[in-house]
Order: C-alpha cells, then sequence, then structure tokens
C-alpha cells in the first residue's frame, strides 16, 4: 500500500535555511559550474540516513534516478526531490530531521563556494587565513554558540567495528550524557553513531533539553557515512583538513574509540599538534578507550606510535580501558580545566583560538600517486612533524578506499606506492595488516589494499 | 571506588514541586498517619527505576533499610534518602528524572490524601464525584494542557512479554512518534516502556521536542512496576479504579498488545465501556496488535470474549496483526476523528469529560476472599455488566498475583475462590491456562496461581 | 461603528486555568452560595481595568446590569459575559492579559472557598495554619518559582496621588527594572502602577523578557483598585490581612512611596513585624522615598510614629528623599543580603518561612463600630503591639472608606469612635487632618470621614 | 556620586554576534580602511538612544573624545569604549539593548564592507543583484523570519512633529499591538518611536512576547536620528536606496503619518512603485493618517501630488484622517489579503520577491550640486518616473540637511539649484515652505533652506 513517490516537494519553513534567489540559481541544474552534482551527492548522502554502508559508489549507482533541484515559483524557492530514497520518508512527507540535514548541506556548499572559495577574502595559502576560513564555515552554520561552559566531547574512531565496540562508545555516551556533555562526531555509523545514541538517553534522564549532537563531515565522505539520524547540528567541511581543524577548534575534549585508518589518521593529526612546542599549555584532554576486546588493538596502535615517534609519541594520550564512568568522569573534571584555561587565556568558550596548528596540517593534502610516493617517512624529522607525514599517508589510504575520484584513480594505475625509512615501512605494514585481519578497513566484504608498502 | 552512598539529601528547585510546611510534616516519619510507609514503597519503586522485576515484596526486602524523610531545616523542605538505591544515582547526585519522579510521588500522595480522600469535597461513592476527583488529581499533577489536538495514545498490554513482542511494541511506538504521537502508559517495564522508548526515537526524528511521555500508576503496583526512564510525566492515582478511568478520561485512542491478566483486566473494563448505549456515538478508537508471534495469544482471548460475552462482546476492537506502520496510520487518522468530535460536542480536548464510566467500575474493587467468591459471573447480564463482572475477577488476580497486601492474604488463607456460570468458568480456566502456559503471568520463574476455578 | 457588545462567550484555552465540572457548577448562577456574587464583583473589577475611580459601589453602580455565567455547555466549561465594559474589548474580542486576569479571579474565588475556607485542613486560628493557608493560595497562583534569585521589591504607597509623586514611583521603577528587579503592588492605580510602568520600560532595555509585575489583592478592595493591565500575574487573597502576609512572604524588599490611610496601615504592619525581637535577624530592606514634594507629608508620618511608638519605631526604615537612582540602587545591594541570609538559614527564595508574625496581624479585624471603639491605643503596650493596635485603626478607616459593606454600616450607624491615650488620639487626629488636606484620601471629590477622634 | 566611566570593556556574549579574528582586525583602529571611523560614528549615535536631536554634526562634536577599538587579548575579541555617553550606562555597565545594538552595527558594517561591496557577488548596476544583496544583508540580520504570518507594518513620518501628532502615532502603534501587528521604522526619534512605543503596551496588553520592533537605518542618517530604545532588530543598510527597499521588501502594510522632506522622499518612493506597471496586481496596503491638527498638512501634500503626478497620482494611497481604530482595523484586515496574494503567488511571507522596483530608484543617488541641478522635473515623463526624479529632489534635500558629508559640501559651494518645469517648481516651491513653516525641517532652531528653487 505503500507507493513510491517519485517527485517530492519541499518548501523552506520553520527553523530552516533561507535561500535568495541568486542562491538558488546558483543551485539549479542547468548551471554549469559543477555545483548541481556536489550537492546531488550530499543530498543523496543526507536522505540515506541510516544506510548500513561504506561504498560511496555503491550508493550512487543504487540511486542513479535520483535527483534534486531548487526551483523558484512565483520567487519563491522550492526543493524538488525525483526518486528520493523511500526511508527518508514518513506517509509521502520527509522526516523533519532529514529536511533540516538537507538544508544545511544546501547552506554549507553555497556559502563555502561563494564566501570561502571564491570570495578572495580568505588568504587560504597561509595559516591565519584557513583558521578564519574554518572559523566562518561554522559561524555561519550558527555552530558557535556563546554563553555555553565547554562540555563537547569529541568522539573519534572507526565506522567499521565489533557489536561490542559499538556498545561499549553507546555506553560510554550515556555515562557522557548523564554528566551533562555534548557529542560531536565525523557524523556517520559506528563510532561516529554509538555515542550520540548513548548520550541522548543521558540526556533525557538528566532531562537535558538543549543537548548538542554536531556532526562534522565533508563532501568527499558524507555518501561513504551518512549524517546518522541522532545528529541534530551538521556542518559540512569543504576537505578533511578543515574539517579535523574544525573539530579541535569547536572541541573541547576528544575520546578516541578502535577504528581502522580514519582513525589513526586523526591520532597522528592529534599527536602533531600536540607535540608542537606551542601548544604545550594549552587544555585539550584526550582519552583513548574500548572495551577488553579492544585492548589488541590498542597495543598494536601504541606499538607503532612508539617505533615510529619515540618515547615521547604517545604524551598526553591517556588509555583507560574498559571503564565508560570513569571515561565520563575524567572528561567531566577535564572540562573545567578547560574552563579554567579558556578563562584565564581569556580565550572564547565557543572557537579555540589559541591552539597552533602547523599549515602541513592544514593545508589539503591530495592523495595523487606522485604525492603518497612522495612523502617523507623519515625518524629524522622532529616528532610533530613526522607524525603530520604519517597523517597523511592514512588520510591517502581513507581516500584511496571511499572517496569516489581516488577509488577511480587507484583502478587506474594501481596500488599507492608508500616508501620511507624501513623501520617506519615495518611498524606500517605490521598495523595496516592488524587493521585487514580484525576487519576494521571496511564494512562486509573482502579487502582489496589500495596501497603497497615498499620497501628499498 | 564507587563508595556506596548512604544518605543524601536533596531541596526541591527548578521544575520541582514544592511543599508547605504543612505537607512537610505530614510526610515526616514521626507523624503516625500512615502515609510514611506508601511514600518509602513509592519512593523506593521511583529509585529503582529500571529494575527488571515484578516482585513488590521482593523489591522491598533488598531495600529495608532504604527510608526517606521528609525535614524542615531553616524552615525550608528537604527529603534525606537513607541508603538509595545506587542506580538512582550519577556521580552522588539524584538522576533530575528520578528527581522529578519522586517529587511527583510525593505531590500526588500528599494531594489524594488531602484534597481527595479528607477534604469532604468529593462525593466518591458517586460517579460524578470520581470523575471530578479524576480530574482533580491530573489537574494538579499539570496532565490537562488545554490548545494541544488530540494524540495522547494510550498503550496497554503486560510487562512480562517477548523479547520480540517488546520489539514490536517499541517499533509500533517509533510509527506513532514518527506521526507526532505521544505515549501514555502505566509507566512499567515491557509494553509499558516499549512503545516509549520507540516514539521518543521517532519524535527526535521529526524534531518535536514538546512529546509526552505519561505514566499512570497506582501506589500498590508502582512497587511491581517502577517507572521506567522514558516517562517524563508520572501521576500515581489512588487505585487501579481511577488509574483506568485516568487512562480513558485523558488519552484520545488506545492501542492493546499482548500481556497477562492485567492485560485481560483492561480489555474487559474497555469493553463495558464500549458496551454501554450511552457511549455508542463517542469516538474512542481501539486497536490490537502484535507480531505474527503473538496470533495465538489474540485468538485465545478472542475465543475467551466471543464464548463469555457473545457475538458483540469484540464490536469496536479493530484488530491489526503484525504491521506497526498501518496501526500507526490508522491511529494518525482516528485521531483527527476524534478532534472532530469533541469539536461538534463542545468538549474539551484535554479531558474527556462525555464518557459514560458506570459507577461499577468506579468503585474500587477490594479483591477479599469474600468478594472474590461472591463475582456474578453470569450470561444473564448485559454484556456491559458481565465484562464489568470479568474485569474484577481479572483485576482480584492481579493483586493476588503483585500488591503486597492481597498477597499476604492469600499466604494465609490460600487461593481465591472463583464460582460462575460453568461455560465461563471453563472458558476462564483455558484462558488463564494459556496465560500460565505463555509465560505471561509474571517476569521469571515458575508461577503458582493465586486462584482457583471452582466449577460446582 | 462600534457595536456594543452585550453577549460574549469565552472558552478556557492557553495558560488558562482550567476548571471541573464541579467548580463550574459552584460558580453558576442558580446555587445559592453566594460565590456568585463575589464572582459578578470581582469579574467587574477585572473587566475595567484601567478606571480611574476609587469608588466600590460606583462601579457596581454603572453596570447593574453586567453579569457573569460559567456554564457547561457539551461538558466543556464556558463563561459567559452579559454586558462586559467595552473598554475590555478589541473588535469584539476580550484583552488576552484581562481574560488571564479574569480566570485568576475565578481560580483564586474557587480554591480560597474549598481549599481554605470548607476543607478543614488549616487551623485558621492559628499563625502556623494562616502562614500554611496564605502558603497554599499562592503556590495555587504558581506564584512561587523556585531557582529565581530574591529580586520581588514590593512596593507600596497611595492609589491618589499627585501626578509629580505617580511620576516620581514610575522613574523609581524604571530604575528598579535597569537593575533586573521585579515589581509586586496591590496591583490597582497611583503607585500600585507607576513603578510596574517604569519597570517594564527598564526591562525592555536590558532585554528582560521574564520579568515580573506581580499584583495582590482581595475581593473587599478590587472593585475600588481594578488590577492595572501592567500586572501579569494575579492574585486575589481573601482578606487584608492575608494580602499583607503575602507581601512579605513573598517580596524580598520594600519600598513605600507616600499615601494615604492605605499606606499607613501597609507601614504600622511593617514595623510591628520589624519590632518583633524574633525577626532581629532577618533580611528584609525597607526603603521610604519620595519627590522633593513629599516631604512634608513623610514629616508627618515621621512626627507620627515619633510620637506615638518612641525613639525605636523608625529603626530599620530607610529614608532616601527624591532620589530613585540611589533608591534602586540601595535595593539591588540589599538583594544580595536577602539572598546571603536565605541560603545561611537554608531557607527557601520564594517563600519567606521564617518571618515572625504575630497572630495579632495575621487574624481578621473586623472593622464593626464596636472592634474600632474597642482598639487598645496605649503606650504602655510594647512597640511591636501598639504599631499593631495603630494598625487596625488605619484598616479601618480603609474599610470605612472604600469597603463596600463597611460603606453601609457607617451610612447606617454614623462615623466610627476612635479612642484612647490622648497623645495618640491627638497625633492620629494631625495625621488625618494632613492626609484629609493633601488630598490623599480619595481620588477626586470632597471627602467626608467615616471616623471621629473622641478625646474622653 | 556616579563617576564617569571613561574605559569600558565589552566582551560579545549571549544572543550579541560573533566576530572573527579577521574581522576584529578590519575594525581596529590601526587599518586605514576608513571602516574604523564609520564604526565610531555609528557606535556613537547606538550609544546615544534617545538623544533628541537631529544634529549629525552636534552630536559628532559633542563627543570628540569618543573612541571605540576592537581589540584582541589573549584571541578573545574585545570592544573597548573611551568615553561613552553616561546615558548609555547603568552603575557602569552598558544596557543590554544598547549592547545589542551596537554589535548589530559592527555586524552589519563588517558584512556590508565584505559580503557586498568587496566580494564582487553582487552586480550592483543591475536590479537583480541590488535585491539580492538587499536579501543578504536581512538575513545576515536573522531579519528574516520564515513561518510568521504577514504582520509587519512600516510606519513612516517625521522625526520633527508635534505633540499631538507624536501622541496619535502612538495611539495608532497601540491600537496595531492590540490587534496583534509589528512594527517596523527607520528607528530613531518622532513617528519613528511613537509607533513601536503603543505598539508595546498593545502588545502586553495581549500577552504577545515576541513582538517584534524592527528598525532599518543606514550610516549617513544613524548619527542624526540615533535608534530608539524600543527597536529590539536594528539593521544598518549602506545606502538610502536599500534601506527604503528593506522596509518595501520586508514590510507587509505601510502607513503614512505626517511628516517632512524625509516623508515626502518616502511617498514619491512609494508612488512611483505603486504607479508602475507590472505591480498593479500585487497586494501592499497603504495607510495615510494623522491627527484632526495635521490636515492642512496632507492637503498641502494632497494638492502637490495633484499638480505634479496628475489624476492617478494618489490612487492606492488610503486616507484615513483621525481614527487610529479604523486605521488598525484596515491594516489588520489588508494583512489577511497579503497572505492569501502571498499564497496565491508561492511567494515567502518574510521577502517580498515579486515587487517590481525599477532601477532608477535603487541605484544610489549622490545629491552633488550637479546633480541635484539635472533632476527631470519634466509632466513628460510617465508618473512613476516623475515620481521617481521627485524623490531625489526631496533626498537630496534630507542629505543637505542632516547628512554630514553633504552638509559639508553646501557650507562650501551654497545651496541646491533646482530647475525643471515652472508648475512643479511652483509646487514644490509651496510645500517645502508649508513644511519650513510648519516646522517639520528640523528640530529646534531656524532652518536655513539647504536649496533654492531656480525657476529660468
Amino acid at each position: 500500500m505503500t507507493h513510491s513517490i517519485d517527485k517530492l516537494i519541499i518548501r523552506p519553513e520553520g527553523t530552516l535555511e533561507i535561500l535568495s534567489l541568486q542562491e538558488a540559481e546558483q543551485l539549479s541544474t542547468t548551471s554549469d559550474n559543477g555545483l548541481h552534482e556536489l550537492v546531488r551527492q550530499c543530498a543523496l548522502a543526507v536522505l540515506s540516513t541510516g544506510a548500513e554502508t561504506d561504498e560511496t559508489l555503491e550508493l550512487l549507482d543504487a540511486h542513479r534516478d535520483f535527483d534534486i533541484e531548487v526551483t523558484v515559483r512565483g520567487r519563491g524557492v522550492q526543493i524538488i526531490l525525483t526518486n528520493p530514497p523511500q526511508t527518508a520518508l514518513v506517509d509521502g512527507d520527509l522526516m523533519a530531521g532529514i529536511k533540516h540535514h538537507l538544508f544545511a548541506v544546501l547552506r554549507d556548499l553555497v556559502y563555502t563556494r561563494n564566501d570561502i572559495l571564491l570570495s578572495k577574502r580568505f588568504d587560504l595559502s597561509s595559516s591565519e587565513g584557513i583558521t578564519n576560513a574554518v572559523f566562518h564555515i561554522l559561524r555561519n552554520a550558527r555552530m558557535l554558540i556563546p554563553n555555553r561552559l565547554p562540555n563537547i566531547t569529541v568522539c573519534w574512531g572507526g565506522h567499521s567495528i565489533s557489536r561490542e565496540e559499538y556498545e561499549y562508545s553507546k555506553y560510554t555516551g550515556y555515562e557522557l550524557g548523564l554528566r551533562g556533555l555534548d557529542v560531536c562526531t565525523g557524523c556517520g555509523p559506528g563510532v561516529m553513531k554509538g555515542p550520540m545514541k548513548g548520550a541522548g538517553v543521558g540526556h533525557h534522564k538528566q532531562r537535558i533539553s538543549d543537548g548538542r549532537f554536531i556532526g562534522l563531515t565533508e563532501p568527499g565522505i558524507i555518501a561513504a557515512e551518512p549524517p546518522n539520524p541522532v545528529v541534530t547540528e551538521l556542518c559540512i567541511l569543504p576537505d578533511i583538513e578543515k574539517r579535523l581543524e574544525a573539530f579541535l577548534r569547536l572541541g573541547h575534549g576528544i575520546i578516541i574509540f578502535p577504528g581502522g585508518v580514519g582513525t589513526l589518521e586523526e591520532i597522528l593529526y592529534l599527536i602533531s599538534i600536540l607535540q608542537h612546542p606551542d601548544n604545550r599549555h594549552i587544555a585539550l584532554p584526550v582519552i583513548l578507550t574500548g572495551p577488553a576486546s579492544a585492548e589488541d588493538w590498542f597495543e598494536e596502535v601504541f606499538r607503532f606510535l612508539d617505533t615510529t615517534l619515540g618515547l615521547h609519541g604517545r604524551a598526553h594520550l591517556n588509555y583507560i580501558p574498559d571503564n565508560p564512568i570513569e571515561v565520563a568522569r575524567e572528561m567531566r573534571l577535564a572540562m573545567e580545566t578547560v574552563r579554567q584555561d579558556r578563562r584565564n587565556s581569556s580565550d572564547a568558550y565557543y572557537f579555540n583560538w589559541r591552539l597552533h596548528i602547523e599549515p602541513e596540517l592544514q593545508r589539503p593534502f591530495e592523495p595523487t600517486h606522485e604525492n603518497m610516493a612522495a612523502l617523507k617517512l623519515s625518524r629524522d624529522l622532529p616528532t610533530h612533524l613526522l607524525a603530520a607525514e604519517l597523517r597523511k599517508a592514512f588520510s591517502g589510504i581513507v581516500a584511496g578506499n571511499v572517496k569516489a575520484p581516488w577509488m577511480q584513480e587507484i583502478r587506474k594505475k594501481g596500488p599507492y606506492q608508500i616508501k620511507g625509512d624501513p623501520a617506519i615501512l615495518k611498524a606500517l605494514d605490521r598495523l595496516l595488516r592488524h587493521i585487514i585481519k580484525s576487519g576494521r578497513m571496511k564494512i562486509g566484504g573482502e579487502y582489496t589494499p589500495c596501497y603497497e608498502i615498499v620497501s628499498e
């Protein structure tokens, strides 16, 4: 009796974003500025919320007949969806949450295009320029809310994890929620969903009605990791580097659960920042945690970090195995330290301006075969720079695994060639094998590596 | 590292109920009006939220050292809890939701005592008097909210159900929530929790932030069915008859899931009302539903109703097997009918004044051994009166199963003796055996019947 | 073109009070419990908001054809107004604020009748009983709001004042509002309106949107002093003694502007409490203030207090002439002292339980000719008791001036005879002459005294 | 005892606008982009709220030692005010409303500079480009609120009016407020304040808590007409043309009270639009009104319009003399027509996209002596173009009267020379004389004309 709906007209209302005629024109199909295909992909991802897949191409393939059109009728702006996924609808209407996400997509893609990339206001080759751009994107998405005490807990970890790890991340989120903490994640499935789901229950038990569930994503990955339905605030940053910076500028503390190469990218990004001398006195609590069954994963990661970055590599990473209550308590206490630190330095609570991030970590890394082959994986580099270089290696592998253009590159040119210091390569190889073996590379199916470790 | 906390002092704050000195004195230990023991039991139940048990005595036994004291310090009112269940606490503080429930208990017990029972304002032997009393209790609990369109869905069914039935009730609640419907239940575990939990997720997806999760309970049963944590509005009615009336006056539609003797009590109560000639033209949608696996339960119930109440007994009960989406859609549509009906008759949306309820269904039925033996189970009675009589039989069995004073009576005097028309007794016996066999009498353990079917 | 509307049907909605059928019946015309005439008078007063008169009988006379009926249609409760004052309507609808006040009247009259006077719960001959009754009336009117810091400023003073004094009270209210203070008054015109009006502007400038404008009145006086339209929270206490107690239990600080005999009643009530040994250590800031032109009024009052109560009579009364900014600053600072005091004594912010009020001040004083003649105006009494006695003298004069039944008594039996200690009588006579001469007895017209000072 | 405060540090908080480091740098003194002086003047105007003057230079002169600095401390943004007007402070703190206005100034000046003028996104020589720019400025100021029914009443009229006219505008605003209408004005004194003040009282009486009081101004005039304190939403448009367009795109109906040359500018702007054939079928209610005493003003204006624009010039201008209730009722009814019209044409409620505005009315008119001398005041033009031309004449006189740079031009070069069709010039001369004579040119003092009517 559910007839599939093939045309759906949506008008902006309520708290939804409002578009100008100019913006509507930019977004409409006829224009050839390339924005339309980006909008189509991101919109499809948002409409596929809850889909358990990490295959961008698969999703796009399955919905080749989907389209989104932004039109102007009687001067009013309308969105027309053709063949939307039926899971997004209730009795023929789009769910309100998905509608919000859809308009967030339009808002961010248009803003980034006009105000960040085309406007020339921001010098995107300089560190300050990039940081200002991240601030403006987040502000435009209304994510910078003054007068809230520090409580945003960024949760990082894999999208492809075991049931046990998922439950653990949910339980941890629950304990965070009971203690009034908000959650910010990459907004897809797995560890990006578990802590939000748990925190929602915790907030409800504490009658917290203004809890925040922030999802930060990027056009290149959103289709592989559609925003989960718990997310109430969604922002699409233009690339992984600005997305990682947004996590650190917006969040007040970080929890890392087990994951795959994406999680390693995050850990190395974080280490590169924590190891930088300028950041020594800035409060930024980091906790690593997982269920007992994940202990071997952490062991492998620590072994890798010790081998490659040496003694100090793991400094400031606080490992609390198998104890969600303890994790939540520590994070709650640490938030007070963050508050004091911000207050003492007259820094805002809603944006961590002081944190120094190297341009090396800010400038978009293009994982071309050339760039991947040219990585400087050498122990002669200072710790924070080697960490930055290793970050790129993992970033490239993520791209090769799930980002459409790079997947196509690899189909064409074969796997990336990763070269460097033999000890580092050996450690890297061991870690990657462990990740594959433990099924953390992808959800379901056999994994074919997109890289080769090339010891010369 | 979690030291158990043995004294906890709570001050009323925020949206909590405010007590006067006079009320505080009534609630304090030293007074011998019996209110204190009632408060202790209800408070313990509320603090045990989430406990999966249906054994009142077990709960009370397990927490013999628990106490609650209402004191006056510097003229301010304080609650002191001794040995509260540790599950109610987060880092030494009571969860906000439990705090709300605790103050709801105090509010309702004091109000019922002073304004309903002792005040002589309400003629509790008359139908009008009882209905007015129910109105006043609900109004005092702030449950009568004007200017909301009819959308309260009462969900009835068992507390001891299979995992599959629980999931089914949750899924149904989810579909209700997606369609903007609120949920009202008896507020314990099982079917009293599933639809609320599901509706919460549905509301979140539709960005509904003022959804209502109403729990109606009674002092005699609260310890056997502690309020689940989803409940946001809790009210304690003095007895099962006023509680059942509250469901029908407050709710706009009813869904019945599989259950045990309590559910049968509810079904017969409902039939007695629906069959009354005066109620023929009042919109009151009723839907029975369950997963495919519960079909045999519904078959047994329908067979029982057909045998005892005859052809028309099941009129107005709409059975929709195994289809949560259909159930939710039907209820959503029916709400519009209710709205029209109320509007046409100038009746309020927040209280169904017009429904006629027989005094027979309103006056508290005391399940003494004498009263149980004296039930008039005869097919000579008009349908609505026989249904009312059968309602009492099931009500008595519920009491004998889980309500402390009656359990003690049965330990003393042996099981109830149920007599009557042989055909009715036979049908009753068959149904009760089915309920026992399918594990719906109690959660866990062997069931020893508290009754005997006595065919003369 | 404005046709006068002679029948208006109102249904309770929105945030309005909800009545039960039982209550609707109590309020309907046919019942002979006397409540109806009370309701009619109070409703008329509320509908005459803004009328500048102090003549109860005049108002009632002018609207002899006004009636209010509470009916039950289709079981829904409706209010029918016959010949309502046209000033209460906008295009045929009652203004929302007036509708609120109207339902507040019904709520309070019904509650006081049922729960205070008839219920026997409160021993109204004891001090504790009366205080509990006041608490319950205020709580039922939702005036006790937890979690707000002390900021309720009670403003007392005359309803018949000069334009200059009115402007001064408004300016003072403005400065209070700029400092975040709420205002509570007797809710009529003059000083009961000025500070509210000013505070509203101050709140707006500080973007305070939840400011409170509390009006406390009584059935006997409401027709003489119809609630002004600034009042957002209205409560009708049963008599002047409970009303005065409500001011002190609810308010956190008091400002006294110039006035007539009512203001003298308030000053003496306050002195009687401040002078009581038990209240010595309770923070209760009191400021007397007025424009330069009112200096002679204060001089006369101080002379009277010094003569009758002696040296300490004026202790704790802080006089700040002609300086609204200073008054507001002092009150703002004093609120912090009150907060500390309440916190130190674990007392609630929303109700001043600790303040000791003598039964003499709590029990309704009936200004019969006998009682007025029997006042003990002797300097042999302790200060706080003599103040209480003098309070009664002024209370009687207020009643004789504006309360309908006592005005009729005086028409019948002639003026009250006031006797006592000659020095006191002389001071009293002088003060009363000053009040008459300065036009503070009544709004407009010649004043005929309702009393005689009888020196034996 | 009030020590004057000479340095005040403000940190953005609450609902205040958040600045990025980049923006803070733009606003800081050291940069030489000219923004600082603009900020200083606008900030001073906002801090002088309530000042009754229309002399830009006077205000700036009186506060030559005032300065505003935007600094960055510990990376947090701070505003430092030097020698702020003491009237803006309460006990050393800036009033919240003024703080909001101050941050609105910074927000709009920065946004206009970066996103409108420098970004090249908008083709400001085209009609579409200008309209899109106006939309973006208003959206950035959060003035476009979806899901509100049409109710914004734009009130135009003079800043220098008689007490009677002020009271009349206030009374009209009161009747508008009683009927739930919001008010939008040019945000200064006189008619820009009266209707807001009245509407505030009306809203309060109807318990409307989300009423909107919108002020639209421009940098060139804000110092002459500081925002009045009733304004809750302030937006600074870059020039008079965009400001006028914002009134028409944002508002739903227009009321015109008596005024001076600015009001004539507004009337002619409006006529030019109403007369345009493309706008014939768009609902845009316009009412002219004033007290009986203003009748001669309206007569003079009508005579002028009839003489210059001919028979149809006054079409669509509905004149309702001396009847605030009738005005408010008509506007309330007209709002329903606007709603239908928008709905039928699928147009948004929050922005009137359909209205056609000629580029002639959109492009900034620079009142240089050359441009003023070159006005085409000829009856050969179509009505809507002649109205546009006359609009410029009045616009120039306003500039010459109160806008600082043009006042200086006139000091230098003498009065503007206005030429054209003798009949038009004669009518213009007569009208201007009437305006001068009736004291509507300026507040206080003798008026020296900034123009000369040159009949060749």
